[in-house]
């Protein structure tokens, strides 16, 4: 099989993926999402792994954002190391694993539970031990995940989590998401202008990715994404962050890749892109089209009318496509990371 | 001025600095606790950015293993870019930050305050806009900092904040901590072992940091301070992200440092170091001496007796080391990182 068919077949999948979620999926995360908005969560803690980490963190933005939620990642070795036990109470514990098959995340879970959290697990796997662990399940819907880098769970698990969030505060998000699946096959058909973009990588030693607000957790998947397939050090920052110490780090041979939403967060960090520009650094935008334009080059995405809490789902895809193709380009395979197997099991 | 000698100063003064807040801050700081106790917090939210930030996490630790409350870090975009307003009764917000002079930190605190919320600041400046913002104020006592890195006021600000959960729960934490400064002196001493260890990476193109628990603030530190003196890409992962795709980036050309708390922190990360040795990496291990004996090579800590809790605030110190030696033995100066400046104003 050539390389990266594997990979390459479970992004194209995509727009599929999210029509069947939002047509088939929606009322029964509605269902859950009142189930739960009945019971009047407080505060609501976080966990996941890899990939499902950054859509746990897009997750808490939402929360944050939309529902005025505190909300808390978990550091999950304090109850499966430590055996902490918090008092749960009127805390939400939201777990989000492709496989449902973590150890810890199951582990983690139960604990949860039995300190009198609500828990949610948000999984591709309704059989899953962690879908039996937890008191809710969502089902992401995206059918077998056979590429070891997740690509079209991750955009599942974004929108899960959209629809549930909206579902807490008695919206429909079903109908503000109902242009994503056409979005998201406009921008997978334009992959031969992510090729371009990907030559300029292929020698590349190092990337520095960063964003803020909601793109954030895009700058981190896609810097896990470039990372466990090409190898290539991929730093993730937050505008901010990236101001307070790695910025010594980019230089002429750093290249950057912004990802800009159209809203708030993207206004938030134009004083970084300032301060990126004036140093010279080779910038890369994934924005809206005037933001590409003042960048030195980039991918524009149809962010037009698209809410900015939604973007994400689309902003990940042409990254994804040059993790790809830049790993292709790198002469390697990105169905075949060294040392990677599906489901991890750290304890 | 020699390269590097700012930063060599601060470093050096940590047993001293450590010392004055064990006799002179400790009091006010277990005063400060028990009126915060008395409020009886069930959730805690912690904000910082670079060095500070690392510091809340390591709050976070103490605060979620000996205290039970679920902790979160906050995503300070979600308040001063989306004017995020959650309801903070019940919670704590500490704001982490040596300079007490960050726009967005002020801000943010201010507004959680205005949102019921305790607000405490924990700074190395009694004067500072966030000292005045926050309710509750702890000084780090670490004298004026001149250096970029920040590293005496790291430490200072780890000590501030076990001493501080330490009051939260009624004990004495100045006691257990006696030791401290003592040990720092002993490790500081070793900086020839540290001068050695730092010409394998003299020529490094990349590096990989991980720790579990306890030891995780210390691997993110570390990773910070390496990038922003020797720009070295530096990534930090917990040992089981580590495990979910990262790996895949580390080989024979990708030194890992592992930090290995003497304790359940280092245990939990045994099979990640397993799987590092299996795949023939280059390990260099910072934790107690059988760790060591069993990589390529490391720094044995003084572990003996110092409770695991507490570990963090020595095991930083061959690294600050290590970072100062690594970027001399590069022809760079520590002192003088590129782009940064001592406050970093994001708003």
């Amino acid at each position: 099989m050539a390389a990266g068919r594997l990979m390459a077949a479970e992004m194209a999948e995509q727009p599929a993926v999210l029509r069947r979620l939002l047509e088939e999926g929606a009322p029964r995360i509605r269902e859950v999402a009142a189930r739960i908005a009945d019971r009047a969560p407080r505060f609501v803690l976080l966990t996941g792994r890899g990939t499902s980490d950054n859509a746990a963190l897009y997750a808490k933005y939402l929360l944050e954002i939309l529902l005025g939620k505190p909300c808390g990642l978990t550091s999950m070795s304090t109850t499966t190391a430590y055996a902490a036990r918090p008092d749960l109470t009127d805390c939400l514990v939201i777990a989000v694993s492709q496989s449902g098959g973590s150890p810890d995340l199951v582990a983690s879970t139960a604990a949860a539970r039995r300190a009198g959290g609500i828990t949610l697990a948000v999984t591709n796997n309704a059989d899953s031990p962690l879908a039996r662990a937890a008191e809710f399940h969502i089902d992401v819907l995206a059918g077998p995940e056979r590429a070891l880098p997740a690509t079209k769970t991750y955009t599942a698990e974004l929108l899960a989590l959209y629809l549930f969030v909206e579902g807490l505060r008695g919206g429909d998000g079903a109908a503000s998401a109902r242009q994503l699946p056409g979005l998201a096959e406009e921008i997978l058909a334009r992959h031969e202008e992510v090729r371009r973009l990907a030559g300029r990588y292929r020698f590349a030693e190092r990337m520095v990715l960063t964003s803020r607000g909601y793109g954030y957790p895009t700058a981190k998947e896609a810097a896990l994404k470039l990372m466990e397939t090409s190898y290539i050090p991929a730093l993730s920052y937050s505008g901010a962050d990236l101001l307070h110490g790695p910025l010594a780090m980019v230089d002429n041979v750093s290249p950057v890749i912004a990802i800009v939403t159209d809203g708030r967060g993207g206004q938030a960090l134009r004083p970084v892109l300032d301060r990126l520009r004036d140093r010279g650094a080779d910038l890369v935008v994934i924005g809206p089209k005037a933001e590409v334009e003042a960048a030195s080059a980039g991918f524009a995405l149809p962010t037009e009318g698209v809410p900015e809490e939604l973007q994400p789902i689309l902003e990940i895809l042409p990254l994804q496509l040059l993790a790809h193709e830049v790993t292709l380009a790198r002469g390697q395979d990105p169905d075949a990371p060294r040392a990677l197997s599906k489901v991890t099991e750290t304890r």
